[in-house]
């Protein structure tokens, strides 16, 4: 087998290792959240300098590929798009890190209501990025592109959640730290699925070549929705 | 004159105009919050494409330059910067896109209270963008260091925004919205910082050779932090 060949199934396996820590770092900060489990929530956020030190891994493995292997056509592509999707990664395990960080202070701040939209919001981004994780395995466009259709659920979840948590503020301000904690949180995980979309398009200019970025993108729906309000 | 370095020349003015195009963006939207200037949030929304478009050529133009020039040491860490830069440049135009969602959202929630940090942080990453691309553009690290120590000014900021926005939910709960706005706007710059903090540490790794991330933090320092709420 050629060195290089090697080299970018090493490359695969740690970018792979690396969403796994992420996945779990999902999981773990919002069950920490729904049951008040600081030891889970300092778990994430101790574990998360792991998951900043595989990027910095990948991003020298990957650099090392492209100075010393001179990869053309695929090979190349897949190296850029390692940059990139790592960078991705090692932002959402940023975002998971800042959810464990919530649920630290909303123990100091206690919330009677129940979490109804969050454990199904974190389940969702975890799911998204499985899935990604698999079609970039498995080289499947089509798997890929049904990632990103499921970030409109995340939206709309995040939206339920912060009309939920205004008129809570609303009908009881002494709530509104804990509120707009929670509001935080959806915030988080819905920038998780944002990451999580922007792989899904990594993936799918990695198997295809085409760049589907920004093709979906309306100014007009932007302005009504923000007048919306 | 190499080849290669008149391509690296193109790109390297490719991603200053992009900057440019960015300070730009935080400006108008900054203003066009300040001064309920719907106008002014539209035509943030409608440039956004433009920079949608910038990444996606420079993009190109990096792999491009890595297929056909096989780059090694400088011009190849030069490439490697060049992408990540690129996304977090598009990312802060995003993000700055959203401030001018919320500035057109927030004239239909009037909000009386003066805007007295946001103009200061709005201004504040402007100007660390400006000083990270001199850095860039003089490949002098010092200066790219000395953008890492503004972020926490502009982290500072935002928190004392926080405060005077959760007083104003608490004391006129039906201002909550506009001021949730706020305190999201506030993230938004916030977010650019963070951005900004990424590419003065690429222009460091670039110039120096030396991978500065990730190396002041302090996993104790953060649960603290979560702890005070």
């Amino acid at each position: 087998m050629r060195q290089l060949t090697v080299e970018l199934a090493e490359l695969n396996e740690k970018l792979l290792e690396m969403g796994g820590f992420v996945a779990t770092a999902i999981q773990r900060s919002s069950q920490a959240l729904s049951d008040h489990n600081r030891e889970l929530a300092e778990q994430v956020i101790r574990e998360e300098p792991r998951i900043n030190q595989r990027e910095m891994e990948i991003d020298e493995l990957v650099t090392r590929l492209l100075a010393l292997r001179q990869p053309v056509a695929r090979d190349l592509r897949f190296l850029t798009a390692a940059l990139k999707i790592n960078t991705d990664l090692e932002r959402m395990g940023d975002l998971a890190m800042h959810v464990a960080e919530r649920a630290i202070s909303l123990i100091h701040h206690p919330f009677p209501q129940r979490l109804v939209d969050i454990p199904q919001m974190a389940s969702l981004v975890q799911s998204m990025l499985l899935k990604c994780l698999s079609a970039f395995v498995e080289g499947n466009a089509d798997l890929a592109r049904s990632v990103l259709a499921m970030d409109d659920e995340v939206d709309a979840a995040r939206d339920a959640a912060y009309d939920r948590m205004l008129r809570v503020m609303q009908e009881n301000p002494a709530q509104a730290q804990a509120a707009i904690d929670l509001i935080f949180v959806t915030r988080n995980l819905e920038r998780i699925g944002d990451h999580v979309t922007n792989i899904a398009e990594d993936v799918v200019f990695l198997i295809k070549g085409v760049d589907i970025r920004h093709s979906s993108e309306r100014v007009e729906d932007k302005i009504a929705s923000a007048d919306r309000g």
